[in-house]
């Protein structure tokens, strides 16, 4: 981790202990360069990190403050990327239904950008929230990426795996979403009825050298999930 | 517009024109600093732009590469936004259901950090897409932010009006959604049977000095609705 990464950390703790809440100004950056001991480019880079993750909005000439989602209950839409620390205020936990090397679907091989003779770790889960069903996920990994899975690793979070086990690299995320009704197959997975709304999120991930390594399609419980997503001004 | 702005959209129409895809190599630095005549610190910053907006991304030591969601018929999650361009491939219109001066309701005051008894415009609008509906819209404006509307501006887009016609500059916003059931009114609105799915989504759009000027909730057709969303490793 770099030092600026390091000190956006720091700054994201220092408002949570400190209680800040939406519209709050920061200290002004001499201060925060004296509170951290670094250099301004280094505080910048820390800033501009923050801005990016929504965490802070700078205004020009008047400062930086703080911004904070302040609904209880809601999941970061783009939590499944292993962004833990917003997971952190649920208790996740994961039932393995099925988990087996494969090779993938036609669908697979395509949002893998591989052949369908290469082989793909497919899993089946399905993820409870607070005891609760929250989706039935089906996930294919590239195999030649993601080398070793099993139901010990696939029980808890696969991304911390790849991540901290693998090594690998997790970069940008593609995701296709749309509302429709559940099937029986689902239904019965998420203890709803047959025909009950569905919210149905695709995501494609890849690693930070463009290579996907995980399709997933994820079927939500519509009782038991809600979502936030921040959206910034360079999108314009 | 800033001149690093401006070549980050001559590079899209670059991109567009030469139908790269997915995953294909955009020149060498040096080559797109030749092409558009501009100094290396200028690119550095349009590719930059590009990469926070999903355009590209960057891979150490081999280039800058096409990131291009591919899929017919999705809309951006953040296309309301009123980023024009996502929208202009489908034929978007709006009627104007009711359009008045008022008092928020508690909810909308909240949302827009205003007292109650601030005025407000409420607008509440049917979009169709391609012919069809596609959302249920209710939206309020604060008055003291967005100081005139008419019925004409709401059947067109209210963004390009805020923007364009009252200057305003439009900053970050906070989304979140869930699916449920319609109730008989939206049904009716939308043309759908009571208690078919539907995603609910709120919205808050600041302007770049971190106030609130919109509070929206859009109930949309699960028929003739579906999302992409784009994400980047900085989340994580």
């Amino acid at each position: 981790m770099l030092k600026y990464q390091q000190i956006a950390i720091d700054i994201e703790k220092y408002i949570e202990e400190h209680n800040l809440q939406q519209r709050d100004k920061l200290p002004v950056l001499e201060n925060l360069m004296a509170r951290f001991n670094v250099s301004k480019s280094t505080i910048t880079k820390s800033l501009d990190l923050l801005e990016k993750k929504g965490v802070v909005y700078q205004v020009r000439g008047s400062g930086i403050f703080v911004r904070r989602h302040n609904r209880e209950g809601y999941i970061s839409l783009l939590s499944n990327q292993g962004f833990k620390k917003d997971l952190e205020e649920f208790n996740v936990t994961s039932e393995v239904v099925e988990l087996k090397v494969c090779q993938p679907t036609e669908e697979a091989a395509y949002n893998l950008n591989i052949d369908q003779h290469q082989e793909v770790y497919y899993v089946k889960r399905i993820r409870y929230i607070n005891g609760q069903t929250l989706c039935l996920e089906e996930s294919y990994y590239n195999k030649s990426s993601v080398t070793y899975l099993n139901r010990e690793i696939a029980s808890e979070s696969i991304f911390h795996y790849i991540q901290e086990g693998l090594g690998l690299k997790v970069g940008f995320s593609d995701i296709y979403l749309h509302v429709d009704k559940l099937n029986e197959e689902e239904a019965a997975y998420l203890g709803l009825k047959e025909g009950d709304p569905k919210l149905f999120m695709e995501s494609i991930f890849h690693l930070t050298n463009g290579q996907p390594f995980d399709f997933s399609k994820v079927t939500y419980n519509y009782k038991h999930s809600q979502f936030f997503l921040q959206a910034n001004s360079h999108i314009l």
